[in-house]
């Protein structure tokens, strides 16, 4: 049988393999490469055709079946049908629409995803800013979430409050902040987000009018970057050294910190610096958005108290995230408020979301934090994470020490590497480790200006055969440059 | 044992009785009330003061011990702590914070969500929107959830285009539509939500700028009046009558509306006006909101095809929500894109969700769909639904016939009915019915000026009983007031 499917371009665009096998058919029946009346292979042929399994088949045949595409005839097989589906049509581009101006501040990359898949061709990357799950307690979260479909269905438990979010979770994180981080947090106080993006972005907003100063670290996570620059805000850019952000007195009114560990450097705010920005923030009548994204790691040393601890003023707010304490697909953020923003912060969320969402995952969380399951997979995951740490250190030290200077850290999933050579030489070195299969990210993007060479390397979701791997691929690649300019 | 809590007052605040208690007992302490060293009462005694389980006083025991509020003396019970926690400290409100424009906008109440509880005091509330859960397939739904729990956790997964949603979802929405709607839909098209009022919130900041005119159904769901208030721009509203919309030639480029069934008054659009507003639309370079919130449950004649279906020039965006053919806590909404649109609002969305939250029930709700499940679950729900809009028709037109004048409507969950008598005379009505024991919605909120009166009543969450006991009391509430003026 004669039959050639466009299999590659669907399954580049369709990360399931029947998706892309019922978007090939239906590609190939619109451009009459499958004409009406071809009989289509067996489930069993075309899986052994396409190395697919027949239940793939299966699902692809039943949704052309159902959208029109084929037919069957009993005990003689499938056919392309006749009715051409009105999806046949040319696909409309239609008029271009024109956008409002915030539509049009929202260029630039979309950062804060993965660009590239971690085992894409026997990549090893340092890119991936995910937490482990090998050891995540999942008979624990199965059982949390199984006891939390029920109580969603609820529909009489939603209340107006519910655009902040499941109740008892606020109060269980207020717990956990109360216990592990000394914030007089109370549950009213606190909001959740779907992930600490939504938080700052939400903020900002609420916060920053059109033409107004914010004040950012310098390098600094580009959503926050993003965020300011939508409300049509000024950035002003504050220099970091080795004990985090240097304070000024700023003519601005929001502050955007990172103190627990800066991003992406890695450096803790210094007490007498915190102190600062807290005196900066009264004067100013301030308000300072403290992102505390990658602190529950830490693998040596107490941690400092967050600003919020010492926000005497309420000034600060707090925020957090499970996204990288659970797993990554968990989007839930949180910030505490500061009493005098916990309406309007309802307000503006519920502009977007009347009832907050992912109840199931909320309550499930809630539930799991309650039953110590939380703290319990913290403790471990920073035992793990800190012997994660040491290796990589120690394998970089030994095989890449020439090329890169590691920041110290005793905390976080990810480490702060200034390029020892030159500038030229890091551009040069980063593309040949790509070629070489070898990724991590490049701080260029975090930065305001052009400054020193530097990369990030995370490494919580890397065994450590795959740290050496990764580490002797990029000696090698550096010799590779080396040998050539001899 | 003279032992009182707070607990009437936090059992309002708290809708969990270990959380009341809790709160109850930590305001105890800190008013003094319990002064240090006091014994508790053992949990059992606790549990038979306040009627509450056993298991509800040990989790109220267990944070205030993990709070440092008490202590457990060895065979001895339960005391007071000594140590008061940091957060005895008075509650700071600190300095009020100045908002942004944008901020200040969001004033207005919170719509969108219920104000009280249905079975609160044993009132019978037409005000519930949800759907009814008494034939929800539980075992189905929680089968789909088992199954994608595992799915969720592979981060490997999450890919650049994750802010638009899961895309096994977005191809079941495709089929669903293109099976149901007549709408030629892709899922590449597609963008998951939150709900449906965060497309409805992120199109508006999308497309509306500062100043500019939006034209709005009078009367129309507020959550959109909002979303125009928000960006700065200037609602438009636009005559209702018993065809829907009125078209005119609006100098205008954004047009919010509910053509399946205007909300809130059912009436259905027109053929001949659905070419018009797409005729209007082409030659104004506009784009069309159409809101299709509630058309899923038709009882009778055939539905209209939307005017997505319609749409050859790319001008519509077709909104659709899961909360009403599901369940009230499932936020899943979506929009089926003009393919120029498609990249601004993943950007949009991305700003504040860089990878789309409730993946779990995303993944589970494309299972769902995909086996069947959910197609089974409309019909089972239609001829249900359809058998409760007969019954509660024939109700009150039997008992309430001479208050309101039904509107006629074959399809939804909700029925419109205009007031017969004098505008006081509906307050006084409305008024006297809560103090009766029966509520139901005030299309008064939808208007944009005051018109003749109606009120809205949902009914797909009561059986047969409470409807005639809900509409039994209206007609005793009115027979007082008729009776008191003679």
């Amino acid at each position: 049988m004669d039959f050639i499917l466009p299999m590659e371009k669907h399954s580049k665009l369709y990360r399931y393999k029947y998706l892309a096998l019922y978007h090939a058919l239906r590609e190939a029946i619109h451009e009459g490469t499958l004409p009406e009346g071809t009989r289509l292979p067996s489930t069993r042929e075309l899986a052994a055709l396409y190395g697919v399994s027949r239940g793939s088949v299966y699902q692809a045949y039943d949704m052309l079946h159902g959208d029109g595409y084929i037919r069957s005839a009993a005990g003689s097989g499938t056919y392309v049908s006749g009715a051409a589906p009105q999806l046949a049509e040319e696909p409309r581009r239609g008029a271009e629409i024109e956008l409002s101006a915030w539509g049009r501040t929202l260029t630039g990359p979309l950062s804060g995803m993965k660009k590239t898949r971690p085992d894409m061709g026997g990549m090893i990357s340092f890119t991936d800013t995910g937490p482990s799950l090998d050891l995540f307690p999942l008979a624990e979260w199965k059982s949390a979430i199984a006891a939390a479909v029920r109580e969603e269905l609820d529909a009489s438990a939603l209340m107006l409050e519910d655009a902040a979010g499941d109740i008892e979770l606020r109060e269980a994180i207020a717990a956990h902040l109360r216990r592990s981080r000394g914030i007089a947090a109370d549950a009213e106080h606190i909001c959740l987000f779907n992930g600490s993006m939504q938080a700052l972005a939400l903020l900002t907003q609420l916060l920053l009018g059109q033409g107004e100063p914010a004040v950012l670290e310098n390098p600094c996570y580009t959503g926050i970057s993003r965020a300011v620059a939508a409300c049509g805000g000024i950035a002003v850019p504050a220099p970091v050294d080795g004990e985090g952000i240097v304070p000024r007195d700023w003519d601005a009114r929001l502050l955007f910190v990172t103190p627990g560990r800066q991003f992406p450097t890695g450096a803790v705010l210094s007490p007498a610096r915190r102190r600062e920005l807290l005196a900066w923030a009264a004067r100013r009548n301030a308000v300072i958005i403290e992102d505390d994204y990658d602190s529950e790691f830490r693998f040596a040393g107490r941690p400092l108290e967050p600003l919020k601890a010492l926000d005497r003023e309420e000034r600060v707010v707090y925020v957090g995230s499970f996204s990288k304490t659970m797993f990554a697909a968990l989007r839930i953020g949180y910030a505490v408020l500061p009493p005098s923003l916990v309406q309007p912060v309802i307000r503006a969320k519920a502009l977007y979301e009347p009832v907050s969402p992912a109840r199931l995952e909320q309550r499930a969380l809630a539930r799991f934090m309650r039953r110590g399951e939380y703290a319990r997979h913290l403790r471990r995951m920073r035992r793990y994470y800190g012997e994660k740490h040491e290796w990589f250190r120690a394998l970089m030290q030994k095989h890449a020490g020439e090329l890169f200077e590691l920041q110290p850290s005793d905390a976080g999933l990810h480490i702060y590497a200034r390029w020892r050579g030159l500038a030229e030489d890091y551009e040069l070195f980063r593309e040949a480790a790509i070629a070489g299969g070898v990724q991590f990210r490049d701080t260029a993007d975090y930065q305001w200006a052009p400054g020193a060479p530097a990369a990030c390397f995370s490494f919580a979701h890397l065994d450590q055969e795959q740290m050496k791997e990764g580490i002797r691929r990029m000696a090698d690649v550096w010799k590779v440059i080396l040998s050539r300019r001899k």
